[in-house]
């Protein structure tokens, strides 16, 4: 599997992916799934992708080679872009849908692509594998590809569109280090590119692997930290007694009314065996 | 969907299930999840759902009246009650199944079981739609369904056999609360029951619905805290300046190996537009 994860902000854009790749358990490689296609000065783009190797692969190879018509490198904006990467992501489907579904094999690739082209505001779009695609707006501005779901409640909670860039990478890396920890199929090293509102070139990237200190910081202190905050919040308070006011968990007045399904025990028979060996004593009690 | 965790403490037993129901987005409900069956001094167990409604339905209604053979009234051990579960699941499909997969309907059901049935320790379990299950050990304290990913990392992160019964509420509901936030298909009421080893008799139980004050208090601080949290780390340094020691993510040694995977702009024409209308006035610089 693949986590991929991208932010648009006012002040730019933050991609960050894993490299790890795999068909099966037995089957673990390693693949980078961050390009970047850049004209100083006047275009850079960055495309990441997520599902079916081959697939993306064979997506990125047609948007590198193009023949006549729009491609990555004449698009005018932003959407002539994505759809270059949709119309790309169809060619490959036209190709290979078929000889795949009867191999069983799903046509599945997710692709995260952002940039700025000229005057055109920083625009960010997720792209399916039916080649359409959606694009981010203020009130959403993050996309994930990959296994998304691990890593979507810090983003959930601290980011906006007014977050800084560098507050986007650290978010970023700390949504990568919580899918990590918590699935095996995602794997350093990572790679994590800043792209500066209207700088037209490629702003600060880094390859992150064990050894990188920032990134080993935000595992060891982000772990501890969270666990401090747990720590430091107040366990429940089962019963309101009366010097307790705060934190009540079971009201008594709720009570009666809070009461769990219960599945009363048939009466017949059925419900008893002789032979149980493992009865307690007092089950005579009922 | 649906947001069901149990944790098997050495403690106890610890479980939380939401009530959010749906066939598509147009048609959502209530339904609690939670059953308990219990006869005091002899045995406690509880069951959670997640999948098709109908299906989980069916199983417990089928786990409810028995017939003869073993049902969980007088199964020997949690194994045993385990089994009742699994083979109520390959009962309903056996009935189902070819039907439901004639409307393309997946049969698609999970449960958590777990409980206490005389001297044996409280068992953990994971049922699926084959009817097969697994156990918790002590490696892997919990078990979740549902919509499971948004809320895993933080019991990662804080939760281990030797944790209280109150911090496994409390972490349960904060992985709750960040699911509640990320996915609307998971709501309120919440049913909360926490078991203590050895008591063989529910141990304390709320519904807790909007109003309740611990809950909205973990909302609120959880939340609160995270980003603070998140603000009181530091934001990367980018470059290794001289006086600048902790938090480089990028090294100068290193910065020449990490190099973002550029696609080189192909130098044939079809990479250039005459209509190209936004293209920058510096456009020639390259």
């Amino acid at each position: 599997m693949t986590y991929c994860v991208a932010l648009r902000l006012d002040a730019g854009l933050v991609f960050l992916s894993d490299s790890r790749t795999n068909a099966g358990v037995d089957h673990v490689g390693t693949a980078r799934k961050m390009s970047v296609y850049e004209v100083p000065g006047e275009r850079v783009m960055v495309l990441m992708s997520a599902g079916n190797l081959s697939i993306a692969q064979s997506v990125r190879q047609l948007v590198s080679t193009p023949g006549a018509g729009p491609n990555l490198w004449n698009a005018r904006n932003m959407y002539e872009a994505a759809q270059v990467i949709g119309n790309a992501v169809r060619t490959v489907h036209a190709r290979e849908g078929d000889t795949l579904e009867r191999f069983g094999i799903d046509f599945n690739v997710s692709l995260l692509f952002g940039g700025q082209i000229g005057r055109e505001p920083p625009r960010l779009f997720q792209i399916y594998s039916a080649g359409n695609f959606i694009e981010s707006t203020n009130e959403n501005t993050y996309f994930q590809i990959g296994e998304a779901k691990y890593g979507k409640p810090i983003i959930d909670r601290v980011i906006n569109s007014h977050s800084s860039l560098d507050e986007g990478a650290k978010c970023a890396l700390i949504s990568m280090d919580s899918t990590l920890r918590s699935n095996v199929s995602v794997g350093l090293p990572l790679d994590l590119l800043q792209y500066e509102t209207d700088a037209l070139r490629t702003g600060h990237f880094v390859t992150i692997d064990e050894s990188n200190e920032y990134f080993n910081m935000i595992r060891r202190s982000w772990g501890k930290q969270l666990k401090r905050v747990f720590e430091g919040i107040e366990n429940p308070v089962w019963f309101d007694a009366e010097n307790i006011e705060p934190n009540v968990l079971s009201l008594a007045e709720a009570r009666n009314q809070s009461q769990p399904l219960r599945v009363v025990r048939p009466t017949d028979q059925a419900t008893t065996r002789q032979d149980a060996a493992s009865a307690p004593d007092d089950s005579q009690a009922n």
